[in-house]
């Protein structure tokens, strides 16, 4: 087999067999086949596109690149969710406890990475004293006793999805549905789930901007969820606003505890909500959605949730009194109220603009070796279909440097679109994929 | 300015600027530019196309990579004639000497390189003690004194292609008309011709198969040309089966010996009239194409193209009695007469075939290392239109080894269409384009 054969055939519209997909994603892993080889290939599968099959064994091909993490040890159905991204989710944080409360076992391996704040590792470490580092057996032992531990990922899962994606980024061939597709979805695979829901963001601070290539990608994952024998849906949801009020790392935790003890934002509670029941239904915990909801609701209501959030919490080195009294967090040095200018309704928050600013307070990693500040982020007071009047604050800026704060807060400015009228409000759920096709709400 | 941006506009259909290209081959040539956004860049292009003024830029951008060779101490019209290559094509061999004769100077540079048989430097070679190696002082004297030299390319012309053909050839991105054109042209432009005539050929044995694109290519080649202020034209010719019969370094050049003498294969005596006609009009030595081929035709029935190409001989060091005597150039061990199966018209000789058996026998490069042998070879017998009984002698196959000559005897077999009815046989000449525009004939 060789390499050019594998470019023209792709490049004339043909299709790849699991065997020259493997012989690709060994041939490169293993360094035998150039870059310029492999970048010649991605960017002709940009335009020939792959089929369901070629994406299901180039998929398998890049899960099978490194470690598979076994959970056999774990009792129970293991559902895993995967969000792609957006400016404010915290859901993790609040959704797995929920999860856990429930009953379900809740085995969550997080990767670090770029972006407008930390991801959930990041942001659990904002509680004095917690560890992400374990070894395996605590790890499995803790979620056999608390039914959860989130551990940082230690495992070499799917490398040829590592050095592929970063061919990709610097060759201008990231945006193919199928590439993107396989590329969660390996890694999803290889850490052992048994069931897997995904968070499929759309709007202005998600990857997929328009909503019918979020279908389209969220369709992409399901399938091959499934091909690979694990039950798979998928949630379409809106990023066309920050999700919740807070962004930023000690921030969004605190609003993570907040939506536990039952308060917290209407939007962000509604999502985890959501996902939970599916996350339940997925788990045969329960037998409908409706009823995955109710059950929900009631871990929230009675405490059940926040309970099994501390003890997760203690259980992983933290200091919980934070928990329990969320004001000892660390604060910014200051707190900056953007003021509306304008009086109307606000028709848009436009949430990669905010994530943006975000990164600019020092939320975020610009770069790998990036040093995240843990305290300064932004605070929505207003949100998308509320009527403000001028001089009202529209959120809070907490920030330690005061250039970066004129930086953060002429961006955040440019983020509002406030009109005399009001514009229809889009919803937070916009469908559910299944492998029965698309359900659009 | 960032390769990344200039991939993915073209991806995305855009049009790259002169600044833009100038930046990708200045930065790819230095080796800034790594391979994997050069081949990830090429195969964008492949798929968007370049339009008319990017692929002028791209020529000029590789042609400016390297060394710019100045024809002006040569006095007279330089006219270069350019072949895109085919099987039995001796046609500089003939063609040089007989438009000396007619007191155009000819000014060649040739490379080697891989193929069926060696090139216009490999077949010179043949007779012994002519040398390819002069310094450009010589060189331009020769021209001067005797209207004709050719000379093996010192100079570091166009390095630019040189890594980019490597990258595309390896990466499925050769078979694009912008590519080729520019490929083509920018060493064309930097060896310094006032005029240029192309031979675009096309059929079994040519790069261009299809006509169509033979004359896509043509037209691109022109337009370059012609906006560099060269006068270019193209004629699109005929290679669905060898060009003359003789295919292999000494036995072609026998066969362009022959041919200056006023003998030769009709097909090919009619391409170099025609090519010389072409030549002669752009150096303004005659007005009309008619008028050139009267002049053509007359140096060589009077023995003045021969005699020029004797001189042209002795002044590069070659032995002379060799040209004088045919019979002096060594031969191949054997010769095998291939004899016809069936008996009918012959409706087909595939040339790339032949070429593949030429190749086989040794008359070719594999690899830049490749030995030559210049005495093996296939002689055709009989061509496209004749008619064949069986038993008759298809062609001759000059071989120095018996398990070769097995080989590549079979390969010829397979080269031919024996058919009851003949069919119409397809002209030597199915055009001209000149800046004006493409003449099908």
């Amino acid at each position: 087999m060789r390499m050019y054969d594998l470019i023209f055939k792709k490049r004339n519209g043909g299709v790849l067999s699991k065997k020259e997909i493997n012989y690709f994603i060994k041939g490169y892993t293993d360094g035998d086949i150039p870059d310029y080889q492999a970048s010649a290939l991605l960017m002709a599968i940009y335009f020939q596109k792959m089929n369901e099959c070629e994406t299901a064994d180039l998929t398998e091909a890049m899960m099978n690149s490194g470690d598979i993490i076994n959970l056999n040890a774990i009792n129970g159905i293991k559902v895993d969710k995967h969000s792609t991204g957006g400016v404010g989710d915290k859901t993790t944080i609040a959704l797995a406890p929920i999860v856990a409360a429930c009953g379900v076992p809740v085995a969550k391996m997080s990767g670090r990475g770029l972006g407008h704040t930390g991801g959930t590792l990041d942001k659990l470490e904002s509680i004095p004293g917690f560890s992400v580092d374990m070894a395996i057996d605590k790890f499995i032992n803790n979620v056999n006793n608390f039914k959860i531990a989130v551990a940082g990922q230690t495992a070499n899962l799917a490398p040829a999805d590592k050095i592929i994606y970063a061919l990709r980024d610097v060759t201008a061939t990231v945006d193919n549905i199928s590439l993107i597709a396989s590329s969660i979805m390996c890694k999803k695979l290889a850490s052992g789930a048994d069931s897997i829901v995904l968070d499929v963001k759309t709007g202005s601070g998600a990857f997929m901007q328009n909503i019918d290539d979020a279908f389209e990608l969220a369709q992409e994952m399901v399938k091959i969820g499934n091909n690979m024998g694990r039950d798979t849906i998928a949630l379409v949801t809106n990023m066309d606003q920050p999700l919740g009020n807070a962004v930023g790392n000690s921030l969004e935790i605190k609003e993570a505890i907040e939506t536990l003890k039952g308060g917290g934002p209407e939007d962000f509670k509604e999502l985890c909500i959501t996902l939970g029941s599916y996350m339940l239904l997925l788990a045969r915990c329960v037998e409908t959605v409706e009823e995955g909801r109710r059950k929900v609701e009631n871990v929230i209501s009675t405490g059940k949730a926040f309970d099994v959030f501390k003890t997760f919490v203690i259980e992983q080195g933290g200091d919980v009194s934070y928990v329990e009294n969320i004001d000892l967090f660390p604060k910014a040095k200051g707190v900056y109220e953007l003021k509306s200018e304008a009086t109307g309704y606000i028709n848009k928050i436009e949430a990669d603009v905010v994530g943006l600013a975000a990164l600019t307070l020092g939320a975020g990693r610009e770069t790998k070796e990036s040093v995240i500040d843990l305290t300064v982020g932004i605070v929505l007071n207003k949100k998308v279909g509320d009527y403000v009047q001028a001089g009202e604050t529209l959120a809070y800026i907490h920030y330690n440097n005061d250039d970066k704060r004129k930086d953060a807060t002429e961006k955040l400015k440019s983020a509002y679109l406030i009109e005399e009228a009001s514009r229809s409000k889009s919803p937070l759920l916009f469908g559910i994929v299944t492998c029965d096709g698309i359900k659009r709400l």
